[in-house]
């Protein structure tokens, strides 16, 4: 495949179902593409294999930074695809709002999983926009659906906003901890924890051990405070080593447990629904937005507009009504 | 004053603007309804005494569950009344996305403050929307400047999403932490950690003491990592104990510092046009999509939408593409 060349949306379509990795990867970035040419034919594109997608499980893994989230996806990634599955991880990275950093080097962080032919591993681009990460990495959730991956994993790092977009996208939330981290930590992830359909005690091995299990029975008992979920599933809580691999295969039949109580329930599609009606909402609120800053009208008077708000002259919310009214007074 | 009686926005204006208590506080209680009529007397009340805000220092407050921000409130904000001047503090909780749990009872947490006749603490109501959220606090600060207090507290808890937030509508970020809670919250905190003016250390006392100098040192090496911010002004870490009432002196010192440093080179007034514009396209954004969903050609198609994005009939940016022309080929 000649790298230079555009592909039609044809060649995307039928890559991305024969599930050709390297078109698949195209796909994402032209998804991800901020080019006129590109979001139209990216429309396309997903147009052409949305009915292949949905036939994934959706997992969302959560965790901060230090808790060992890379090995984790590395030996629970290599365990799944050792099961028979296709598994795509994708990575989502907010943490730095300054310096836009991003998690550094995926395929370095996770050498095994990124060298293993049933596994594709691909970070997400960081937008600004709240509606912009989620709308992306949505779409590339289908593409990825579409190329034959059945299991997804939609990584993200513990910072609060990032879990409730990931939380909104997934079937299964799965929430990575660590044994004697205190009780500010936990504090902190109180909101989190609300949302986990499992956490996991990571680094039970060695010396720790004793400590992880301990662990698992408070996390167990704290989660029994919360409110049930919709789902009518108790969170649960397991203890694994990634490093060791050991405690990989309770957690795949807990997830596989959950997904068939869920399925079996209705919860599962039910939910989806419920996601896709909050993406459409989503998706209608960054097309506003974009329209109106587009509207000719607008473009001739914000730079005055600023310029009043800047100085002082305009308080924003008026200047806000100012720019709405120019629109509407064509 | 009867609680039962409307108040013409005549008589809000004039109560705000002679530092009446109750008058402000049903002034809030305006501002956050969602009641048509209170909104656009809301819009009346905030015309009225939008000249006379703007004069005070704006403090974001932030620390995880456990800090002690209650106790360091309480004891730092009697501090600086005691130095005459009049503080508002006022709280944003968005800790729990699913319950909507809110800060229980301030008026409990800061038992001497709420008794303290140059103080007014005020919880602000947590809203879904991330601009609503926004927006209210933003004019509730307005509010209270124009009733007079120089010193605004604007206090969240460490869950990444309001930080930022609170970011944007204040002079000066305030991170409060403890000595020795691990490698995993500071990492946690990294995006928090780099929007900081100031890095408080709480609990410096008994034989918290040293881990606290230590911890000090720490985090100001750590500090000088970060690109230097847009203020010129170098983050400082300092050390408290709200408990013994040590170190407050110091802190409130270096804020004053810190006003006298970025009303000299003019970041003060270009950070708060800066948050002025941001605030504009919020409320653009929030506007935006209320009118949109308020119109008629929306409204009468908006359920048969709903009910095929929920039957899998039509993919959710489909729809939202739909809803969009829909308003556009009136």
């Amino acid at each position: 495949m000649n790298k230079k060349r555009r592909l039609s949306s044809q060649e995307y379509i039928d890559g991305i179902l024969d599930g050709d990795r390297l078109v698949l990867s195209r796909a994402i970035t032209l998804i991800e593409s901020t080019n006129t040419l590109d979001i139209v034919q990216a429309r396309e594109v997903l147009a052409g294999v949305i009915s292949h997608s949905g036939n994934s499980l959706r997992i969302g893994i959560t965790g901060v930074p230090g808790v060992g989230k890379s090995t984790f996806i590395e030996t629970f990634g290599t365990y799944i695809t050792g099961e028979g599955r296709q598994l795509a991880v994708l990575t989502i990275d907010p943490t730095s709002q300054l310096t836009h950093g991003s998690i550094l080097g995926d395929k370095t962080r996770m050498e095994e999983l990124s060298r293993n032919p049933n596994a594709f591993i691909r970070p997400s681009a960081s937008g600004d926009a709240l509606g912009g990460v989620s709308n992306k990495t949505r779409e590339v959730i289908l593409l990825c659906e579409a190329a034959g991956f059945d299991v997804i994993f939609v990584e993200t790092v513990g910072v609060g906003q990032s879990e409730t977009l990931v939380k909104g996208m997934v079937d299964f939330f799965l929430l990575l901890m660590l044994a004697g981290a205190g009780d500010e930590l936990q504090g902190i992830k109180k909101g989190i924890m609300e949302m986990a359909d499992a956490v996991v005690i990571n680094k039970a091995d060695g010396e720790n051990l004793k400590a992880a299990k301990r662990a698992k029975a408070e996390y167990q008992s704290a989660l029994h405070l919360f409110p049930e979920a919709n789902s009518g599933w108790i969170p649960q809580v397991k203890t694994c080593s990634a490093q060791e691999g050991t405690g990989l295969e309770e957690i795949w039949d807990m997830i596989q447990q959950y997904a068939n109580r869920v399925q079996g329930n209705d919860f599962f599609e039910k939910n989806r629904q419920k996601q896709q009606l909050n993406w459409m909402r989503e998706h209608v609120n960054a097309l506003l937005i974009n329209n109106f800053y587009e509207a000719e009208q607008v473009k001739e008077i914000l730079p005055k507009i600023i310029e009043q708000v800047e100085s002082g002259e305009l308080p924003a919310l008026n200047a806000a009504v100012q720019l709405i009214d120019s629109l509407n007074q064509k």
